[in-house]
């Protein structure tokens, strides 16, 4: 529950637009990052969800996913988003919630290792957006982390 | 400058969000789109602009070009962003502006013939954000009209 709130703190804080666009953390853990945010403060002429919502929520839950990732590894370093794609399967038209991919081991591995070794390591996070029980979005997102 | 005003209420009105955002229409032509937004609205701990608020005006960008080339054709119809990609080049630390690449003759041309042979079309847009006199972020969004 705390865990959550620091994280709610964190995004508030440091990037305070998130309030606006009403996102809120879901579910976080040392191995997944959800957020989720309101259709009512992103909605569209289509009554649905703003694409550029969706990326906002979907940037930042790889950003969150990061931040904990360096958390466990005990790094101190910044987090940029260097590039990223999306996709847009379904539109969305309910509140909706982002979720980042598990990190499997040997990535976590090769990143910290890079970091290590470089001072700088890279990293490529999947988000999915679910409308209902359906795939509405999908995002790739490629994180530099740097001292 | 009532081409702008009207552009600015479209914004206004289909994408509330935009508000919160601090969006402005710079410049709008037959031929060009430029939105605008303050880094006070969009900053983030880095005393930059968030990267999902450089996505949210680029994609709006892309879609205000869309908007007017419809326009210009006589074409009533539904725009929807289906994939982009975006790169990061270098932090924007000021009020920024997007401007949508101007769209060629030919491009323009593929895309009315498709429109009417098939009440569906697609279309590429560049955009890209300056800051000061370099390029911040490159944004590529692939567009689809149907009827």
């Amino acid at each position: 529950m705390s865990l959550k709130r620091d994280m709610e703190e964190l995004l508030f804080s440091e990037i305070p637009i998130t309030k606006a666009l009403g996102i809120k953390v879901e579910n976080v853990t040392d191995d997944q990052v959800c957020l989720k945010a309101p259709l009512e403060n992103n909605i569209n002429h289509k009554l649905t969800v703003f694409g550029g919502s969706l990326y906002s929520v979907s940037v930042l839950t790889g950003w969150c996913m990061v931040y904990q990732l360096l958390k466990k590894l005990n790094i101190e370093a910044h987090i940029v988003i260097q590039h990223s794609e999306i996709d847009y399967l379904i539109p969305v038209n309910e509140d909706f919630k982002a979720c980042c991919e598990v990190v499997t081991e040997t990535k976590i591995n090769k990143f910290s290792k890079m970091f290590k070794r470089k001072g700088r390591a890279r990293i490529i996070l999947d988000v999915t957006v679910m409308n209902g029980d359906k795939r509405a979005v999908h995002f790739s997102g490629d994180y530099v982390v740097h001292k």
